[in-house]
């Protein structure tokens, strides 16, 4: 099993969400994220998926069958291409004030922000890649995650040439 | 038109999320975004949908028919409640060396951080509530923006109560 990292430009987010991950469930493929949010421009939504794939073929596939819906702009797999991405997670940590100091020390090189503050939690904001954010979770578990929501990555590739809004 | 922030643990993505999108292209309701993200326990992942709705009514339809889902463990309109939400963005502007001063002092407020440079563009990544991105990006705009990959809001409510993880 690896990561393939797939970005796409679409036109209306809603009828291709369906044909997406109906493509996907039908090539078996477990998908790890998904990220849908519109661009600057109007009607244009750009989606970020992260599937879990056996090989290579079977991501070619995906690919070539979700090529051919319509509303299917540009698609790509950046994987292996040098791009940026970048997921967002907010983590709920039980951090009673004698233990904050912890955390907050672990916390630092991440550098996290602490974004809510109760008797005995904390709620920090990281942000990076997939490996990064993951590290941090490692690293914080110990100390008791009461709740976790991330975004999963959205991104696009470094450089892209003038045709290609990828 | 209002926006509503729909949060939801599943099991298991793929199917669920089909059915998700099924459930509100039905309900001829747009999907400004969608994060869907493993949490960390094993199978279970976090859904967060913001939702353009004509009135409550429909809402709580869509509500309703997402939680007779066998997937969904817990499901909550948030939008009312006192939460966290937060996106990612990252944004990349046309920004020659002789402009670049202005575009940082843009950036400043919203501490944005400079992820990638090239000779005449950087990328920008800013967090935060859906209006202060969109806040960023009206304010970058005239600079030229080139590309934009946004996540999408992930979330959760302030003070849960102990019976729920959302």
């Amino acid at each position: 099993m690896h990561k393939r990292v797939i970005t796409a430009l679409v036109n209306d987010n809603i009828g291709v969400l369906n044909r997406f991950s109906g493509i996907v469930s039908r090539a078996k493929t477990n998908m790890a994220s998904i990220t849908i949010a519109q661009t600057t421009c109007e009607n244009i939504s750009r989606i970020t998926m992260v599937l879990e794939v056996e090989d290579e073929k079977t991501a070619r596939h995906i690919i070539n069958q979700l090529n051919n819906q319509i509303d299917v702009l540009e698609i790509r797999d950046i994987t292996d291409e040098s791009h940026l991405e970048r997921e967002l997670a907010l983590v709920q940590i039980h951090s009673p004030i004698e233990k904050r100091h912890e955390v907050m020390a672990i916390m630092g090189p991440f550098r996290g922000q602490i974004v809510d503050v109760a008797e005995s939690d904390i709620v920090i904001q990281v942000t990076g890649t997939i490996e990064k954010v993951e590290a941090f979770l490692e690293l914080i578990k110990p100390y008791g995650i009461k709740r976790i929501a991330r975004t999963g990555i959205s991104g696009f590739t470094r450089f892209a040439d003038s045709e290609s809004r990828l």
